[in-house]
C-alpha cells in the first residue's frame, strides 16, 4: 500500500546523507497520505544505505501500526503530533544536523537575519521551551510534539516550516517529504550564516521587517513574482 | 544569437555549485556583448543541473527581453544598474556564498586583512548602507543595483570586483562570466579567514596601506610584474 | 592467530580516513580478545592504506609482544592499561581528531549539552588532569593510561566510552574495535555542536539531567526501548 | 637537468590542492640541490593542473635563471633567500592555506597547545615582525624572506619547520619537497585546532615544556623511539 508514499519517503532519506545532514542514523524522515490518514516512517535503527521501501511502516494518526513488521522510529509520536496540528503539512524531517543542533543546545531560535532566510522562513525559527521533568518522564515523544505546537501558537507552519527543539534538534516539514528535506537544507545553510553574523556583530538586530516581507511574500502568497509559476529556486 | 556568451555564461553557472558557492539555486550569473549592449542572464527558478544554453535568456539594458521564453532571473534589474553604471564590466555573479553573506548579514564590510585581499581587492570590499522601506517597497531588485552604485561613488569596480550587501548576500564582477566567478570564488576564501582573524584578533586593523599597494600593483596596472605577461595566478 | 580479529582491527583503521578522523598517520586502533587476554595493535608508523593484516602486532597484557616483526604504536602502554582497568571493553581508539583535540588542547571536558550527546555518553566526557613532570618524563605512554584510568574514577567507562587527554587527544572505547570507531565518530562531532553551543551561549550550562536520563536509557540498559532489539541507530 | 628534483617538486604541486591547502594557483613549491647548488621552483601563473616538469625553472642561489623559458614565481627571491640562510634545509612550500593565513593576518604565532603541535614544531610557529615600509617598496620578495630569517634568530629552521609572514601567509620547509609539503598539512591542521581551543579558553598558556619536550624528541633527534626506525607516522 501507498507506494508512492513509501518512494517519496526512501528517497528523502537518501537524500539527508547527500546533504550531510545525518552521521550514522540520526534522522528520519515521513510522509502523510492525507486522504486515509496515513503515515509512512522510517523503522528505528534501520542505516539509510540498507533502507527498502518494504522496511517503511505505516501508522495510522492515532499510532497504531498498519502495515510493517519493523518498529518504527522512536520518533513516531513527534512526527504524528504535528501531522495532527499542522493539517497543511505533507511530510516531516527530523535530523541532528549540527548547525542547526548547535542553536538548539543553545536554546536559541535563529533570528531573521537576512534574504536567505526571509525567502523561506517568515521570520524567526523558534526554539521550544525547555521540557518538564514530568514531559521528559512521561510520554516524553509525545510531549515533545506539544512543546513544538506550543511554539507555533502564533506562527503559521508554512510560514515557519521548521523549529528546534530545546537541547535536541531540528525539525523541518513541508508539503511532502522532498519539501520538508528543502527546508532541512536550507535551515542548516540559515543556522550556519547566523553563527557567523552573530560572531561577527553580537549586538545584531533582526533585519528590516519590510525586507523580511519583500523576500518572503515575492516567493510565497497569492503576490509571488519568483521562478516560472512552476518551481522555486533563483 | 550570442552564442558565444551563452557558452560562457553557462559555463559560469556550472562553476558555482563546484566551487561550493551555492545552495540549492541561489546564485546568477550574467554577461554582457558591450558593442550590442545585450546581457544574457539566467532564467529564474531553473536548477543549475538542467540549464541549457537555450534556456538562458538576452535582455536589452533597459530591461527589455530580446530572446528567451523563461522568466529572467528576479535579480535581473540589479544586474542591469551594474552594467549600466560599470561600463568596464563584461560578467556579474550574484550568490548567496555563505562567508561572504554572514559578513552581508552582519552589516560589515570586509576589511584588507592580507595580502590574499590585495591581490585582487585594492581595498576594502564594501557592505552597502541599510535599503530604505521606500526602497524595498519599491522597484526593489532595482533599487538594490542603486544601494550598490552608491557605494561605489569613490571606489573603482575594477580595481574592488565585489560588494556585500546589507542583510543580504554579494555580487561579484569582472571582465568577462568567468572572471566574475574567479572574484566571487576569492571573496569567499577572502571573507573566511577575516573573518578567522577577527576571532583571534577582535582590534585588528586593516594591513598597512602600502602592503596593499604593492600587492595590487604587482598584479595590476601598467606596473604589474606577475605572471607571465598573459594570464594571472601564482 | 587472531585472524578475525586482525580484520576487524584492520577494518576500524581503515575507517579512521573514511570519517575524517585522522590526518597522517595521527590514529591507532587495538581490539582484545579477552579469553586470550592478547590484544592485535597497529605497528608504529605504517600508513593506512599500506597496512595488512600481518603487519599488526599482537601483545600480552603485559606489553610482551606475542608476534609481528614490527614495533607496535608508540601508545600501546596506553591502551594495555585501558583494557587491564576497564574489563568490559573490546576495542580502543585513539586519534587527533580535531574537534575533540581542541577541547583537549583547552584543557576542557565536554558537558552534556543535548540529546546528541545523551544518547551515547551518559554526563561529561571528561578532560584528564594535566599530567605531571614526574609522569612525562617516566613511562609517559603508561601514565597517560593512569590518568585515563583516574578521570573514571567515579565514572562507568561503559557509559561514558571517550576521553579527552590534557594536552593532547582523544581516546575511546567499545564493545569491539568497530563500536570504538562508532564514539570516535561521534565523540568528533558532539564536540563540534558544543563547541558552537558555548560560542553561542557563552554561560550555557549542561543540559537536564532528567533529559539526559531518558535519551541514555532509552538506548542503553534494561529498559531501552530503541531500535530493533538487536542494533542502534534511529 | 635535474629530472629527479623535477619529479619531485612537480609531485609536491599537486599535492597542494589535494590536501586543500590551496584556493587558484596560490601556492609555490621549490626543492634545492644541494651539490650543484640549483633550485627548481614552480614558473609564475600556471594552474597546478597544467603544470608539467619542462614548465619548471631552475634557478642558482643568486637568483639567476639557469634553465626554463617561463618566469620563475614572484615569491622566488624569499625562496632563495631561506636556502642560503638555512643549510639544512632541501625543499620549501608557500600557500595561503586558510587556517594558517588567519593567524598570519592576525599578526600571532602559533603556540604550541598540545602533542600534535609537539610532534612536529619544537615551541611556537612564530609571526615575523611587520614589514617596514621601505623593505615593502625595496626589494620586497628579498626582504620577506630577511625578516623569516630574522625570526628564527633564537629558533632552530630544523625544529620549527614554518613561519607565518605578517599580514601574508605561511611558509614551511623540510628535507625535501615532499617534507615541506608535509609540514605544510600539519601547520594548517596545527593552526586550526589551535584557533580552537583560543575560543574555548581565551586565556589558555602554552603547553608544559615538558610534554613538549617529550613529544618533539621521541619522533626526533638521537634519542627517538617513534616508528620503524625509518619512517615516521603514528
Amino acid at each position: 500500500m501507498l507506494e508512492w508514499l513509501k518512494e517519496a519517503v526512501l528517497e528523502a532519506h537518501l537524500d539527508l546523507p547527500k546533504h550531510r545532514l545525518v552521521t550514522q542514523t540520526w534522522g528520519n524522515v515521513s510522509g502523510i497520505d492525507r486522504e486515509q490518514g496515513l503515515v509512512v516512517i522510517k523503522p528505528s535503527g534501520v542505516p539509510y544505505e540498507k533502507l527498502k521501501t518494504q522496511d517503511l511502516v505505516v501508522m495510522d494518526l492515532n499510532g497504531n501500526r498498519v502495515e510493517g513488521e519493523l518498529n518504527p522510529s522512536s520518533d513516531t509520536p513527534t512526527h504524528l503530533v504535528l501531522y495532527r496540528h499542522f493539517p497543511q503539512i505533507g511530510g516531516i524531517v527530523h535530523t541532528h544536523s549540527s548547525w542547526a543542533t548547535s542553536w538548539a543546545q543553545a536554546g536559541r531560535g535563529i533570528p531573521a537575519l537576512g534574504t536567505t532566510h526571509a525567502d523561506t522562513f517568515y521570520g524567526e525559527v523558534p526554539c521550544t521551551r525547555e521540557m518538564t521533568t514530568a514531559e521528559i518522564q512521561g510520554d516524553y515523544e509525545l510531549e515533545t510534539g506539544h512543546v513544538i505546537v506550543e511554539a507555533f501558537r502564533d506562527r503559521n507552519p508554512e510560514q515557519v516550516p521548521g523549529v528546534l527543539v530545546h537541547s535536541h534538534a531540528p525539525f523541518s516539514w513541508g508539503k511532502d517529504p522532498r519539501d520538508a528535506v528543502r527546508h532541512a537544507v536550507i535551515l542548516e545553510e540559515v543556522a550556519k550564516m547566523a553563527y557567523r553574523s552573530y560572531m561577527l556583530n553580537p549586538l545584531l538586530k533582526p533585519m528590516n521587517p519590510n525586507l523580511l516581507d519583500r523576500h518572503f511574500l515575492r516567493k510565497h502568497g497569492k503576490n509571488a513574482y519568483y521562478g516560472q509559476k512552476t518551481e522555486q529556486g533563483d
